[in-house]
């Protein structure tokens, strides 16, 4: 069942949400998908930290490449004779990318490796900014396509599957995590129908999730998020495959709210569930799902849908945007690094090194 | 635990959806809920019968119950000397208010009630029709109180409950099924918390169930459907408590999309199911759930909310109306007759008579 790891996945992998020109960053603007295709161009890293903040670009990983390409086109407003002085001209620049989404680890992450790479560069630290963030981006494409060979590996052929939110080439340098291993299943004639669920209350498996699908010509079926259970009951789905926001020291997974929800239906129905995920998202200082504070967001996200109140006023919400799956119903944690089946503290331990707290 | 058949659920029973003046029908125009509470006068039974079209009246009951008054409004256009003659001259208006909605059974009962109530009539046949027609609304509101007080009385003091789609006072003559038990559980002390479901696509939870419980000074709190999982895991609820449009000889319940699924979280959390519904809802000529064909709804109501379009053009949905919840994972069924405890097909025929195909 294995898929080489050089596979040609093209024909599924057209979109491309951070384009660099060699002048300028292209960002596909998703506040306007799926309606408007739209390409934002920011010639300064002012430009870039505004659409990290108003969400035009979204997807922690696509966060973190497009910060990356923002401290390049900050390099340009700068002058400096070797990379130490340039990481001290760059500092202001860096802060203000930093602070576009301060919750999200890989805006951090990669500013870091900005950071490392130009302390050390001499003369030519400008090309090794613009290389560096370069590298980021297609390592990121190329963790995406291995997770994708690795995932796609798990499936039997003329398989169904039902994926939740978006984890596709618009969250990513391109291809997707979870959605990578959908495309790379059509790809390699594993996967012949895919469903998605409507991922309430932001709809981005509505609103995002089929449309990147289908631009690469894999015609999915929107559900609403309520009929999953319904649909694996017909026997049309053996896999539901998600992304990740944080895989513990057991496995213990958190993500999109109703991600939970799906895993106790397939396991209920025998259907295989699947987490997919850069290695970056594994924490192992945290030990379990226990110890994951669970975010609530503004109840005004259940009042309505674009713009359109359908709830009467003074009803209370209760909005929380992740939960937790419990690593015991997850079959299999697919990273860049390989397949992790049946996830447990040993397992996790054997592929991410010793549990415990973060240096 | 039991609750007194005659207690008083006046304060958490406020809401009546089809009111007869004596001259006339008020209905509560459900389509304009929850921002506009407006009574839309109905004179004749052709109005009646436009008001169940346009779904201004909504909910099986309810619709029996407002076509029963309509043919009350007809009679008063209708020469005949006795019983016998009116039911000749009232057969076009029936006919018409039969055909208002095609596919809701309790038009053709509540038809059926008026039919034989006159037949037998002498001159007094339209004051026989009217006494018909409040008795429909009367024994209703009656069978849903009754169902209150056996449903609530299942519940310890202190309980969360949640509940999906609307089965409340607008879906019937008053109170209503599931909610029905729900406001008998608030009114008696065992329920101190009650969540709502949104239930997309048509969103009768977000609409209409957190509406009309906050006009009975009920709070509830509105969640994604999606985050009913996460929410049991939390230890707030210890009850589903839902309605039923088809429940089978063995238990097996049809239901609104979502049913199911709530139960299968609610089986893994050792959170209490329970199903609300008229005898009239039973239909022993049903085996299982197997036997049930599942609606399936235009796929444009999942591509957006209030005439936004959240979806781009070109993508396939799925959207079944309804979801069948096998009995084994129903702990309670609850009619007017009484509670049916771990529901199957020996528990239920001991209730209403053997299975087998309708007459």
């Amino acid at each position: 069942m294995t898929i080489p790891a050089d596979f040609d996945f093209s024909r599924y992998d057209r979109i491309r949400p951070i384009q660099w020109t060699g002048q300028a960053l292209q960002l596909l603007d998703q506040r306007k998908l799926p309606f408007v295709v739209e390409q934002v161009p920011c010639q300064n890293s002012d430009q870039v930290a505004e659409a990290i903040h108003a969400l035009t670009v979204r997807g922690a990983p696509a966060i973190g490449i497009a910060a990356a390409w923002g401290v390049v086109l900050a390099a340009r407003s700068v002058q400096a004779a070797d990379g130490a002085a340039a990481l001290l001209a760059l500092e202001p620049a860096m802060a203000q990318l930093n602070a576009a989404r301060p919750t999200a680890v890989n805006l951090a992450w990669a500013l870091a490796r900005m950071r490392s790479a130009v302390a050390g560069a001499g003369a030519d630290w400008r090309a090794v900014l613009e290389a560096e963030a370069a590298a980021i981006a297609r390592e990121d494409l190329a963790a995406n396509h291995r997770m994708g060979a690795l995932g796609a590996g798990l499936i039997a052929p003329g398989s169904g599957v039902l994926t939740h939110c978006n984890t596709g080439s618009l969250a990513t340098a391109g291809f997707g995590t979870a959605l990578g291993v959908i495309r790379a299943g059509v790809a390699t004639g594993r996967i012949d129908k895919v469903f998605a669920g409507e991922t309430r209350p932001w709809l981005q498996g509505a609103r995002l999730t089929v449309w990147e699908l289908a631009q690469d010509g894999i015609n999915p079926t929107l559900i609403a998020d309520s009929a999953a259970a319904h649909l694996m009951k017909t026997g049309a789905v053996q896999w539901v495959i998600v992304g990740a926001d944080r895989i513990c020291a057991n496995g213990d997974t958190a993500n999109k709210i109703g991600t939970y929800q799906l895993a106790i239906a397939a396991r209920y129905h025998g259907v295989k569930f699947m987490v997919v995920a850069p290695s970056s998202t594994v924490d192992m200082s945290t030990a379990d799902g226990a110890l994951i504070e669970i975010e609530q967001r503004d109840p005004g996200e259940l009042y309505g849908v674009g713009g359109v109140r359908t709830v009467a006023e003074g009803i209370a919400a209760w909005n929380p945007v992740f939960d937790v799956t419990p690593a015991g119903l997850i079959d299999a944690i697919v990273t860049e690094r390989g397949v992790i089946e049946h996830p447990d503290a040993q397992a996790m331990a054997a592929a991410f090194g010793a549990a415990g707290p973060a240096a």
